[in-house]
């Protein structure tokens, strides 16, 4: 077993292993999770946590690791989470492109860490909320929290982040992809990343006026900003940084970060607890009540609704 | 309030009205959704539900289209529930390339609905399920479940259907992509489309090969099968046909078929009584129990799995 006080304190200094024990005692659902978690309670809160998302092939790698850079010449404190799309059965993730990431791997300032997709809830990995809250506790001033922006996880991100940026790139028959997938209801900062290639304007420019419609912004509202970068030469990072800056201010000044960590937390609570209930529901005599109550669905004896209702009844009636 | 017991009479007797009026009652979560899903439990059970995922670009609908009229001249009749992609928040689907399927609006034994993707659990719609049971208890020998295979949604609809297509297009990437997304491990058949395009030779040597690595069958075990079509031109449908047909054989001789629907049924049943509680933890005293644990967590007093721990012991004293 892990000395989980022992572990917290050399994380609070600074040590990288630490950091990475502890999420992965956190990750990987360990007997010790709790008492992780309990130990870092009182020490989170100070961070500030940034979601970048955005299709595959934007660039996102190359911009989570260029605002790395560019938030260590203003000497904070990053850690990086990389959550990757995999398969929900085997569980496996591709990482290739974590390798952009090396040139930080050496700086005792930067945590990176990758984390897998699974399970049936699919987008952002249950295990996130907690990786993000080990980073916190050990002291990062930002978590930045990278995902590929396909179907579920980039509503996931906004809803485990500060500030949500999302990227795109010229080209890329973004616009109506961007409608589809809702991004335009999420992002707090857009990023137009490869701008030196043919089309940056009109995307920028297509980009701006889909997030024109149906304008209906009272005065004091945010009206998320559109930056031009060239992340792989560090161009327009600064920019991205003042815009992230400028939107931590607008939420502070306006209660909106308090509100949004609120809910946050809330939302993180209950799905712990669904997922309590949920597994005492696979447990209730061996899974025997699910299965029998499932063939006399399947024999038209029983509705679904109704076959629930009796679970519900085994289950709240106490073990 | 509907007259369930009439309605469920008339969609028996093929009014296409009475089918789209209960697909309502239960995709809207109404109050009569237990009355419907009761109606339905002894009616349902008679439909092979097909399946059909891929990504954007590789002509779902037009497959679809195809082989709705493929098991029309085979006299079936055939229900269609495409669940599009679509914002969570606004809850509006693009519903542009549901047009190509108009051929068959007039055809009375063809019903289709589209249904968009909604609520946070995402992937597939959480009524598409129930719209499934709608369909079969209304007579339908065929239920095509067609989605878009992003993310989640793709292992949703293995979970849902009882033979799984997964389709591809030459020329898209589909390689990597595919094995990043999974699709490799829920395909039961396998529909390279467009197969007069350049390439499409290379995709499914390419498919096969991966669908080969790893292998360890044993005698008697299935082979996702690799069919090339030409949707547009009802090329190769007939041959999607039968393998179909084939794996439904195949599943029914080896006890497959029950056990799938055996699994789906749990899983229906368990997800429907998780909602339940769930609904009851956002009602405890107004959500306001959440609430002040979320202040608590947030001051850095309690950690959030205690304060599960407290939601969860709330909820099973019994309300």
């Amino acid at each position: 077993m892990a000395d989980v006080t022992r572990l917290v304190e050399q994380a609070r200094a600074g040590g990288p292993r630490a950091v990475a024990r502890l999420i992965s005692l956190v990750e990987g659902a360990s007997p010790q999770l709790r008492e992780v978690m309990a130990a870092l309670a009182p020490l989170a809160g100070g961070a500030y946590v940034v979601g970048l998302t955005g299709s595959p092939g934007v660039g996102k790698s190359t911009s989570t690791s260029a605002l790395v850079s560019a938030y260590r010449r203003r000497g904070k404190r990053v850690g990086v989470l990389a959550v990757d799309p995999s398969s929900p059965f085997s569980g496996g993730a591709l990482l290739g492109d974590r390798v952009r990431m090396s040139e930080h791997a050496s700086d005792p300032g930067v945590y990176i860490r990758s984390m897998a997709t699974r399970g049936h809830l699919g987008g952002l990995s249950w295990a996130a909320p907690q990786a993000i809250r080990v980073l916190d506790a050990a002291g990062c001033d930002v978590v930045l929290v990278e995902t590929v922006g396909v179907g579920q996880s980039e509503v996931d991100i906004a809803s485990e982040a500060d500030t949500t940026v999302v990227l795109l790139a010229p080209g890329m028959g973004d616009g109506i992809q961007a409608a589809k997938a809702g991004i335009l209801e999420i992002g707090d900062v857009y990023v137009v990343n490869k701008a030196d290639r043919d089309g940056a304007d009109a995307t920028a420019r297509e980009l701006n006026h889909m997030l024109g419609l149906g304008e209906a912004r009272k005065p004091g509202d945010w009206r998320p900003p559109i930056v031009k970068t060239v992340a792989a030469r560090g161009e327009g990072t600064d920019e991205v940084v003042e815009a992230l800056e400028k939107h931590r201010a607008w939420m502070e000044e306006n209660g909106v970060l308090a509100e949004r960590r609120a809910a946050r937390v809330a939302h993180e609570i209950e799905r712990i607890a669904v997922t309590a209930l949920r597994s005492r529901i696979g447990d209730l005599r061996g899974g025997r009540d699910v299965g029998a109550l499932a063939a006399r669905v399947l024999d038209g004896s029983l509705d679904p609704y109704t076959a629930a209702d009796e679970l519900v009844a085994g289950l709240t009636a106490g073990a």
